[in-house]
């Protein structure tokens, strides 16, 4: 228990008091909010953007400045802000027993989402697992391919590949298949058997750039060599995005995910579809697998399934996997608190309810083509040197020199002008993610409800941002 | 996507139909519903129980039956169930923006609650890291001590201790920490650097078991002795329950906290209370460190940080261990989406002032002798080990044979006697652990509002299941 806070700024009587005065947040903040992902004098300095209102696609700050929000808050808020409705079923809804866990135990809203999202799911994918976060799925993923091949008399079967860049959450066995190195390499040693395959990303190949079919199906041979060189008797699951968030938006090479399923037939491999981000439509189709039309063992999901009101997550798995534990007379030794949520539940409901309400996922694919067009059309300025996306998931990659594809951040001149490029979007009030990770990209992933407006206003905001970087070079 | 659900029960005109129609939620939960610590063919079977409504310490089920909840659903609900105005006070709080990341930003119920917990927390744990489970915490906590100790110039000191028989949580870190072997062999290998230290268990204690003080004075020079063994300049940190729960309500020796922080202090240890079910009044203080006066330099805590209401946990941790990132121009690298969410904070923060309204921590501690004294009235039966416990945590302790204590569950005959007093525990509609994970213990862990008639209704319920046991021996 620290002193009284004494030191708390003096608030005039006529200036907004308590939890609305800014003031009083960013001092609290300062002294004891320990944020994610950020530097600890930055937030010893209370020096944090604090967010008190959303409406659609739109988020006001404590300071009253309006902002566009083209991350969906953190990939997440596909029907946009302010639908307290959502969060009002919910309480109607699951207000009788607001909480029971699921050990040994079912309760009804979680009920009817696992039966909801069997139905979404492709294939025979219609067992559902909950959880509280995409890592936690990742979590729970993982375990269950080891406890499956377990049960089916393979239990040398426990490794798992995953691709490097890839981001698959921060607990330390999501974090081991994680393939970002730098938030890794500090909290080594991990979970042993956790290998990684190379990047499909095309606009940085070291072979087949030019040649997108050749490169996926390089891609793919690589990870079949993976397989080989550690033994396939010694491997359980890939876990793949369809199109990978961290890098940018990176597209799966046309045949790769194809070639993956066959490599994974053929050595009993389980293909995980890491649908953290690509699922509820952000790629135009309810899943991002369905999209590139492949159906995975497993498909873990999170942020869209509520679309952030609630803390949910779930992997949906092939009924062939739930049917070894069955006819074995075993279990999934697996659970935690929290997963399957009876009020997250009940949000996750009224958010799909709405999905069809407003045709959201039509709508995301009818929308692609200008959401694409308004990002293409930056590609006529110097910094930009590739633009690819597909649905309401986009990026912007920015480089010092479009013929060697050098990233602005690769220097001490690259990082000033990313840092001019970055102020410059953050004072136009565009939330979206420059430069994340030390990356050279700029990711836009705003609410699936944005239209032609959104997209214009993106583009300006980036095209008034990129000149001044151009300028400062 | 699998068939349509046309093998499902007819329902008659006058039945109740849909989502609250018993047979319609059975027979989707036994065809999509993956539940958590569940055999799976009791799920296949849909013989789950639904609950449906709770109200104070009482829960129905979908066929209408009243239930005592003995276990505040796992550990959880401190303020009872059907406390529908937390829920309408967190959105009507949070309403305005359901969600944003705690990534370089902040939200207003967030930062109230991080002050809050700052002021309920003993010693300078002044800086709260949220996250979204108990489980979680543990996973932040091991990630925050490691990189502390990097942060300081000792990247060497990773590892971490932990208690045999003692529950962490089940994502792969956490569950390395875990000491309970029936869970977590099944997926090693897990991290490295996870060791484990001699239980507490006093009633099954292998030396000095009549001797409480000499036993503290013994377990804790086993920390000692394993730091030493392991090395001082890679061991990290310790992770304990004040009072353990898995094993049933292991209260701390005496001495035993305070000879581990002075150990802790002597190898530049941290010291974790993991109060993921001892903090929020169930010892009868507001955490169990401070009950059994001890100052770690983190606790990790969730369930009844919510009372269950909404998904939340958090790291509260020293403010010198914030101060070494800070003074470094550093950052604790990790994060997740969901943790710190402001309806689960705004949640927390309605939950905290009805501690308070109620006076439930005073009123934990007024009772727990009461309830003590009910379960003690058992230790008359044959068939009772022990009795002990502390606030409204209380565990009994079966055994075969009282002189030679051996567990109920250890063989054939045991197990038959287990499945007796169990099913009679059921039968009379008591919620409580019963012989979990293959123990020989009846844990209670009711809602904090419970009182003499709860206590009595338990006693009896426990009494009449237990004079079936013994009847079948």
């Amino acid at each position: 228990m620290h002193a009284p806070d004494d030191a708390l700024p003096s608030t005039p009587d006529d200036a907004p008091a308590g939890w609305s005065d800014p003031d009083r947040l960013r001092s609290a903040a300062a002294r004891h909010l320990w944020p994610h992902f950020t530097p600890a004098d930055q937030s010893a300095r209370g020096d944090l953007p604090v967010f008190v209102r959303g409406e659609g696609v739109e988020l006001w700050d404590a300071d009253g400045k309006r902002w566009l929000d083209g991350l969906a808050a953190l990939f997440t808020v596909q029907v946009g802000h302010g639908r307290r409705d959502l969060l009002q079923k919910a309480v109607d809804r699951a207000g009788d027993l607001a909480y029971f866990p699921l050990w040994g135990a079912a309760n009804a809203p979680a009920v009817e989402l696992a039966e909801r999202l069997a139905h979404l799911a492709p294939g025979d994918l219609d067992r559902v697992f909950f959880g509280t976060g995409g890592g936690d799925s990742v979590e729970a993923a993982w375990k269950l391919a080891r406890s499956y091949f377990a049960a089916i008399g393979k239990p040398r079967k426990y490794k798992v590949l995953s691709r490097v860049g890839a981001y698959h959450g921060t607990s330390l066995g999501a974090l081991s298949i994680t393939g970002m190195t730098g938030i890794r390499h500090m909290y080594e040693p991990l979970v042993p058997g956790a290998v990684k395959v190379p990047s499909t990303n095309l606009y940085r190949a070291p072979v087949h750039a030019d040649d997108p079919v050749a490169f996926g199906a390089w891609a793919a041979d690589q990870v079949e060599a993976t397989i080989l060189a550690e033994g396939p008797d010694t491997v359980a699951a890939i876990f793949l995005e369809p199109v990978q968030n961290a890098g940018g938006s990176l597209l799966p090479p046309p045949g790769y995910l194809q070639r993956v399923r066959e490599i994974c037939d053929r050595h009993d491999v389980l293909l995980v579809s890491d649908e953290t981000i690509c699922g509820f439509g952000r790629t135009g189709a309810m899943f991002g697998c369905e999209r590139f039309d492949v159906v995975p063992d497993m498909i873990t999901c999170a942020k869209g399934l509520t679309s952030g009101y609630a803390v949910l997550s779930a992997v949906i798995a092939s009924e062939r996997i739930f049917e070894a534990f069955r006819a074995g007379g075993g279990q999934f030794v697996h659970g935690n608190t929290w997963g399957g949520h009876p009020v997250a539940a009940a949000t996750a409901l009224a958010n799909l309810d709405l999905f069809d309400e407003l045709g959201l996922v039509e709508h995301v694919a009818a929308t692609e083509g200008a959401f694409g067009d308004a990002m293409r059309g930056l590609g006529d300025l110097e910094l930009v040197g590739d633009v690819r996306g597909v649905g309401h998931f986009w990026t912007v990659e920015v480089v010092a020199d479009r013929a060697t594809r050098r990233p602005i951040v690769a220097d001490a001149d690259g990082r000033h002008v990313a840092d001019v490029i970055r102020a410059a979007v953050l004072d136009a009030g565009l939330h979206c993610r420059v430069f994340g990770s030390g990356s050279s990209v700029i990711q836009l992933c705003p609410p699936l409800i944005s239209d032609q407006g959104v997209f214009d206003e993106i583009e300006q905001v980036l095209r008034a941002a990129l000149e001044k970087g151009a300028a400062a070079c």
